[in-house]
């Protein structure tokens, strides 16, 4: 990847698609990660700040951290960033009573209940990806896929009344792996860096000048508090970038690690199941 | 359409889908129209009643009669029926605050002024269809859309926490003339009846014993209080139908009715801008 160039390559389909379908301008999703800060950085390279808008959506469980780095990443790209809580729309959809507060216990407790709650489970991530599972588990599918889903709706109500479109963060290891909530973080207008993979998405980071705190910091998928990406897999990103650059090149490879990745991209296809009808399905 | 056959061929999709995908059951949301009622009607010969939730989700701006005719379908298949509002979260959001509560202005005014906002535009369907319109205009979709995205993350957290899948209504016209909201209505695991024009989910109501008071309500779009699908068309669903076709059959048509249709259906594709990455746009 020659990354001046794809840099050129992604802000003029960005300028392109946007004025293409018409929209005033971009909104996008800060959650003080990588992946939103480089979209940001490019959004801003492609249409200017004043065409932005971006917002934090934080909820009861989000950590106090992440709402900072968020605010880090605008301020260093010069652009305003709102703070809007979608906790009262969650708690009046019933979300939290699933899992009611735990208001007077520390944080690294709460971390540690959570992740033994996650580790319980043999394979959680292929559970998830299978809709299957004992009550607890699915409870707690439910629970944080409805965080996603509720921002996006958020995200989408701040920006239709502008006329603005929504624009997304998700890479192609995430899409890849099914690290996404269907309906969820998967549900906007654009896609500027889905066809990049997460090591590439560093590599842009670093030439986009975005703040050190942010690359360092390792990604969390907001699904379990304190739980990262990597160990969520298993695996880590370069692993598993390695691997599926390898399976895309025909590389044929069967260690350990390929096998897991080859499975969670099989069953990734469950997840794919997207308002499937009648003539998808031909040999029915 | 023959449509013993075809009753036949949608159930057994539903319960091989339901099955294959490792769903427990399905969830369904029942407005009180004819779609979900039609769908509730196949679900519950496919898979049986104890397997079914059916959810009416009413907010700030629902009719009563709606609500009702909702409870009806679900009493007339054996089938219980929560009602969960979806208010709370709404007024959450930020959405009511778009058009804030006119509590003691009777429900005939409020229907009045609604369609007089709508019908201050000359082209309204298109102008949604092309993300374009004045700032009142634009709240008026950011606002409409809202409550089917927050239904949808309703009818999901409802659904995911019993690993349940959520079935949709979506019909074929309602689907080539753009007639749903997308991460919306749109947004669901399995769609029944989405190779379906209009016309033959009513030939389907009569064969599967739908209420004769649901069949003969007229279809609503739950955009403007008080909106018909069709004045929002301007066109009849049987034109419509028999529109769509023509075109499917090849049948050259150049009327005015023909060229309407032609024109939404055109538009209806900037809509379908989904999740768009670089590599949908070979040609940037």
């Amino acid at each position: 990847m020659e990354i001046e160039n794809e840099v050129k390559r992604i802000t003029e389909f960005l300028s392109v698609i946007i004025k293409t379908y018409n929209f005033a301008g971009a909104l996008i999703g800060i959650s003080g990660g990588i992946d939103s800060a480089v979209v940001l950085a490019l959004l801003e390279r492609a249409i200017g700040s004043d065409k932005i808008k971006a917002i934090n959506l934080p909820e009861r469980d989000s950590s106090k951290e992440s709402i900072k780095d968020a605010l880090l990443v605008c301020e260093h790209f010069g652009i305003n960033c709102e703070v809007q809580p979608i906790t009262g729309a969650l708690r009046k959809l019933g979300v939290y009573s699933l899992f009611p507060p735990a208001l007077f216990i520390p944080e690294s407790i709460k971390i540690a209940y959570s992740r033994n709650r996650w580790n319980r489970y043999k394979e959680p991530y292929m559970n998830d990806l299978k809709n299957e599972g004992d009550e607890l588990f699915l409870k707690g599918v439910a629970y944080y896929r409805a965080k996603h889903r509720v921002r996006m709706s958020k995200m989408y109500l701040e920006a239709e009344k502008c006329g603005y479109c929504v624009v997304g963060t998700t890479n192609k290891t995430e899409e890849m792996m099914g690290l996404y909530v269907k309906w969820g973080d998967d549900s906007v207008d654009i896609e500027p860096i889905k066809h990049l993979y997460k090591t590439q998405v560093y590599e842009l980071a670093k030439y986009l000048g975005i703040p050190q705190k942010i690359i360092e910091k390792p990604p969390m998928p907001d699904l379990i508090p304190g739980l990262t990406d990597e160990e969520a897999f298993g695996l880590t990103y370069p692993e598993i970038d390695k691997i599926l650059i390898d399976f895309e090149n025909g590389i044929g490879r069967n260690d350990e690690s390929a096998q897991k990745v080859r499975k969670i991209i099989e069953l990734t296809k469950w997840r794919r199941l997207k308002s499937a009808g009648i003539d998808d399905f031909p040999e029915l």
